[in-house]
């Protein structure tokens, strides 16, 4: 039996990650997020899902490993609807290898330039978004802290997303015709 | 006054960047590879520039540090001729900040996916090529245990190398404008 596809997403902060969720959303393509996998947890344990419980559990569940988000969001993959799922906020291989494990994975990273995606950041200016160069470039650290970079530089396919939204879903869909003929 | 301009190049083994590094030369820029600098220090030292040689020396400077080549490679650019050039063959940020504090530096990042890059590398047949899946997995390891990722992830431009050789010249010399403009 052939083993159930998945696609995984991985990228900076800023780099359109949650531009191009909605975009696969819209091509009728179901997408869960890293972040749905804490939601979920916190559902279960009876909390409101607040910033601060979301990262408390966050922390809590990372004890378990650098994989350990992962490891959750497949038991949530397994009882889910069956067919075609994008995974988006993939932070490192450890977690890419995970998802390997039990299904058929392909990677794809979203790339904008640090500019780009500083920018963006400040635009959209979430209350944990940076709001100076400094900020910024500590974020990054951090993100490259759990392996993100690995992840970018590895990946099957690339989506350069410096140019706007409009670049964005024909980049997606080329991908998309290369994976279902592949 | 302003400080000198330096474009540096990352990308991991089979991305392309010898190819590249020959249509920079083409286009009358000066490249200078990491490499050049462990074969500086091997005529220096009277050493024969043999592959073992070249092996050994590159692991005692890097006992130096992380970007301990990095800073042998600013010390050789400081000695050299004024004007753009070009450095191939970063690896890590380590490395990419040690030229930040000499120079006005962009970082050129080359992309391709794990199968382009095998393919490469076992046409390439080096010695030192892998000749299996397994040993091309390893060689990527190594590579991003040295950073190569958070260097390729942090960028400022990023050049697809999927296609072939047709497009990176234009992909270069259309970077090389925003640069000039920039």
């Amino acid at each position: 039996m052939p083993r159930r596809r998945l696609i995984l997403l991985t990228g900076m902060a800023g780099s359109g990650k949650t531009t191009l969720s909605g975009i696969i959303r819209e091509l009728d393509l179901r997408v869960i997020t890293m972040g749905d996998v804490i939601r979920e947890l916190a559902k279960q344990k009876g909390l409101e899902p607040t910033r601060e419980n979301m990262g408390h559990l966050a922390e809590e569940i990372r004890k378990g490993g650098p994989d350990a988000v992962a490891r959750r969001c497949v038991e949530m993959l397994k009882k889910g609807p069956e067919g075609l799922t994008v995974v988006d906020g993939i932070r490192s291989l450890a977690e890419v290898n995970t998802f390997k494990d039990e299904f058929d994975v392909v990677l794809i990273a979203l790339w904008a330039s640090p500019l780009s995606r500083y920018k963006r950041l400040t635009r959209r200016g979430r209350s944990d978004d940076p709001k100076t160069w400094e900020e910024f470039k500590d974020r990054e650290r951090r993100e490259l802290g759990f392996g993100i970079g690995d992840a970018i530089a590895s990946s099957d396919y690339m989506i350069k997303n410096d140019d706007g939204i409009d670049t964005l879903k024909p980049a997606f869909e080329e991908i998309m015709g290369l994976i279902r003929n592949g």
